[in-house]
């Protein structure tokens, strides 16, 4: 079977590969939606380490074309979400109630062009599809959907790791679609002001429909001293959805005694996260800095489709461009590699009956 | 000083009482407006007890008139939102982290017409001012912040030990103006489908503004059938704001194991809450059972202006009937004694340069 | 192969049955050391409903005899630690991270005797073996491991449900083998004063033992009364270990504002669990109402294990009687539903080489 | 009145003051029981800012003399327990449920020598002293009393912040008196297995008595790689209470995915704490990494007397030297500056008749 990936670092190519296989518990599936995200560009470049001949790509909606003979809840034809983390539900580290992304170790549940091919080809393989896929519901549009097995999960968990609470005072640095949906999971917990740190125009005007009541620019001068100038004393909750290794101590800097850092951004193997102690209050300040990483699973999928499907928010807004056509999936890749101003999300519509 | 209130036990009346007088940390305040509540109507009818020549009414916005000498961050001539409890900061009631409502013991942070005169009257007195007091922002209307005083904070707490988040399925018996704000409570922490139980017209029409996706009635058989056809094996939260001693069980067994029910009801003295044990997974079904008492003070009360500030529930939709001038409280009292099938919310608007 | 369970209600056997088969997932263990539990007497006479032709017991450590061919964590040989709930961990419930007692639905996770064979027997099906069996650690005896595949586990949950944090004061009633667990665990949470109501004298000697301070009994009058001169206002957590229906209102009006009502105790089917409202505070004192279920895994298993392993419980002063031999099963279960009045837990001691 | 303390910054002096004056809330305290913590003498080498003529010591027992007219639950001869930090209790920052260590900003809880006179005086003020003072209770020496105002609150917070459950491993780097209640906390908290890093004889040996499991000393090399070498992956909590900066990114290298890092160590002005994002899993860890400053208030104060009064924990171990007489507190004073090997905690006992 075909599928978009690289032959090793640096090289994006059309590879060549078996079908995957279903094991009892796995299924196979055959795309219809898929979206290349910054984390495939990344791993293209040696983000993610030396790979070669794998397969990219990790957000998908797609039809089920084979399960293991374990599998009880999906069958062929069934349309399915699948998350960008998919846990193996009989390791220990899904037990320990904190995320479930991390089952044998750092970040392991993430297994789409980690550990194995991606969902850029013509099938590809989940694990214990019992306890990762979730039906694709009524009166949800599959691109809606697909919006949520990365940039709605990884941007809600921030929202939950920053225990944002009714009247809350929130900022979000970094508006991209990870940032935007946490600007729209912040109003959804009871966020009162939500103030983002961003210039790109339409993310600016879609942060506002989301729910920000605050637009700051770094172009404008230091964003802390903006932010201490609107909020004086700081937020309670900053959650990093961009920046680099700087914007740590600054996010910080920002946030009041008792409140929360909370970090979804993917910092560089190279970067030292560094805070004078004075910031942190001498290390007495009671301000928790937490981080995590995108949760999977079937519940967490249907639950954050019922957000979609009960109107609480509007993913289509993420949808910059549309691609339709398995091959457009090198187009659509490139344009994230190029990343032009008004791009957020693209999304490639695959028809196999077209073929 | 005049003030509407009771002689005793089912004797409403204007009473002539002492202007009260602050302590060191006290405020005394001239209400602005004002809104009953059924709390009070009960307590007319001896639902808290007896009384004699007791001044009704818990929820106000006001001017400060005078505070004592060590109050620090309020002065005459202030607009404060009051919440309807009061805790003495000094109680250690406050330090279980629990709720402050139980100051000194269960519900005694509401002083109020349970421990002293209401808000109804020329002047009322505030304990700890300087810890239960907020300003009224720039931007919101003073009417709109009177609901939140009892209203949201209440509801609000309901969701809260809900423990609803993104995406989970709840249900809201009763939907009076804390039911409405529980549904609004509900929809600001991430609920997606939410099922309210209730028939008059325009709290069903609210209810849908304000979140709701499904309304059942009492009148279309067994609710709990309802609900469980609606949602198979039961529900995340189920919220109790309304009904009788019957609806206890029914929450129960509306409710999925592992989910919660949550308790803003008044019960009556005489009610007995009973639950077949099965309904409860006979004692083995993590099915929490939860209760709450409106909680107060400065930070709840500016984190709620907050949620109106910043636009995110309309508190205004609750308030159905309005009136001007101090002696009209004993108007609005009435109605709400008649409860009509249009009434949520009555408030007093009171202009003290037109007497 | 033999095991000791029942033809049907009421009527203990020896069951003659197929040997189970390992799926991919599972494994086949022979039990080394078993426990009776007041719940296998209770499924005997029906507890469970209609049962025939059905191996008891789900209390027991044993040795791997045969893994499916997906288990990569446990090999023939083993000396292993299983749960009394081993989750499908496939199935949504262990997603939901409250308890992972009801996989499919309520205590779904209880699968021995209650929708398969228990561990009375030659040979006994364990699934999901990666993700619930734990290795028997060095410096464990067996039988102290033992007492943690139930009576820990879930004497430990009512401490975790009831918030126990330094300095609490908490009721216990009932002290059997749960009950005793609960007063270690609250003992092991920071608990300050532990006050048990019972009267078994070898029971009351190991609470002191685990902690307890005070010792209240049925006999001596009223135990709210009791407690409540002991604490005045009432304590932080009561948890039910034992007792009937009438058990339920008596916890709650010995718990205060705040505080945490944590059953563990089996209700019987017919009962009702009724409480006058104003011991709820007519539904505002924030008192909280939980109930739970044995959590199992291999990771819950492995704390347990390293509570003993580190010398935090001696486990062994649960165990009053002691068997040896496979047959002897049958003797240490009628000892169980004979109760007597020394005992506490009754361990059978399997050689499978000498018979 | 005489107290001990500094003229400036560098000169430690006997000064010559007013008698404190008590407001309606407060209480003026003649100590009978003081401890030198090593914060006082950073403030005296100018770890506190500038400070001219102030009065030394956080640490103290006493005996209530004067109350304002407004304190209810105290009353002169009283014999009291004063936490070090005495929150406001009219601030908004003790509302914020996280901590009462803020009440007004950072750290402001802490009154003594901060913005205030300290302990070691002959008379010292306690603002709100009915919501910050406690009644030492029958059974508890009052030198026993003594370490939880300070050391055990701390410490404790450490483990309440580290979310030490049952079963769980733990790291406390550290081991002076409040490491050391970090280590009796964790026990208290259901700790399995429980690592020290420190290498004072009389602090190993308290450590192991307050159930350390192993001991780890820098002088054997680096302590992450010890540490992981004991337990592959990771712990679940490493308490930081004591090191440099350093030990910050240390910590986090040994904490496992899921875990926190919980720092009670009070870093110095200069210092800057960084990371290596790898170490934090490039921001994905779902690593937790909290702080936080001693809790204060009656309630608290209360609980940590009841672990002391139940035998939870014997506190009198941390103390190795006594002092008799009130001059003999710039003994101790210098003691604690020059910190011989053996130190753990001195304390001076006073009896004001003998003077």
């Amino acid at each position: 079977m075909r599928g978009f990936g690289m032959t090793s670092v640096g090289n994006a190519a059309w590879l060549d590969k078996e079908k995957p296989v279903a094991g009892p518990y796995d299924a196979i599936i055959r795309p219809t939606v898929v979206a290349p995200c910054t984390s495939d560009v990344h791993a293209l470049h040696g983000g993610a380490g030396e790979k070669f001949d794998r397969i990219l790509g990790h957000e998908a909606i797609g039809e089920v074309v084979e399960v293991g003979e374990l599998v009880t809840r999906f069958k062929p034809g069934d349309i399915v979400v699948v998350p960008c983390t998919t846990p193996d539900w009989m390791a220990p580290g899904v037990q320990e109630q904190v995320s479930n992304a991390h089952d044998w170790g750092l970040m392991k549940s993430f297994k789409f062009l980690s550990s194995k091919d991606g969902v850029f080809a013509e099938f590809f393989h989940v694990n214990d599809a019992d306890a990762n896929l979730a039906l694709l519901p009524e009166g949800v549009a599959p691109e809606e959907a697909l919006m949520i097995v990365d940039m709605m999960t990884t941007g809600f968990s921030a929202v939950e790791n920053g225990r944002v609470g009714f009247g809350d005072t929130v900022v979000v640095i970094g508006i991209g679609p990870v940032g935007l949906m946490a600007v729209a999971g912040a109003k959804l917990s009871g966020a009162g002001r939500i103030i983002v740190v961003g210039t790109r125009p339409n993310c600016v005007k879609i942060a506002k429909e989301y729910g920000a009541t605050d637009v700051i620019s770094y172009k404008d001068g230091d964003i802390v001293e903006q932010i201490l100038r609107l909020v004086p004393g700081g937020v309670n909750t900053t959650i990093i959805a961009g920046g680099n290794q700087n914007t740590f101590p600054q996010a910080i800097a920002m946030t009041k005694e008792g409140g929360v850092i909370s970090n979804v951004n993917f910092f560089d193997i190279k970067d030292t996260l560094s805070m004078p102690a004075y910031l942190w209050g001498l290390g007495m300040s009671n301000k928790d800095i937490r981080c995590g990483f995108a949760p999977g699973g079937t519940v967490r999928m249907e639950k954050l489709l019922n957000v979609i499907k009960y109107k609480r928010v509007d993913t289509s807004k993420l949808i910059t461009h549309r691609f339709h056509g398995f091959d457009q999936i090198e187009d659509a890749f490139k344009l994230m590699e190029e990343k032009p101003k008004d791009l957020i999300k693209p999304v490639v519509f695959i028809d196999w009956n077209d073929k």
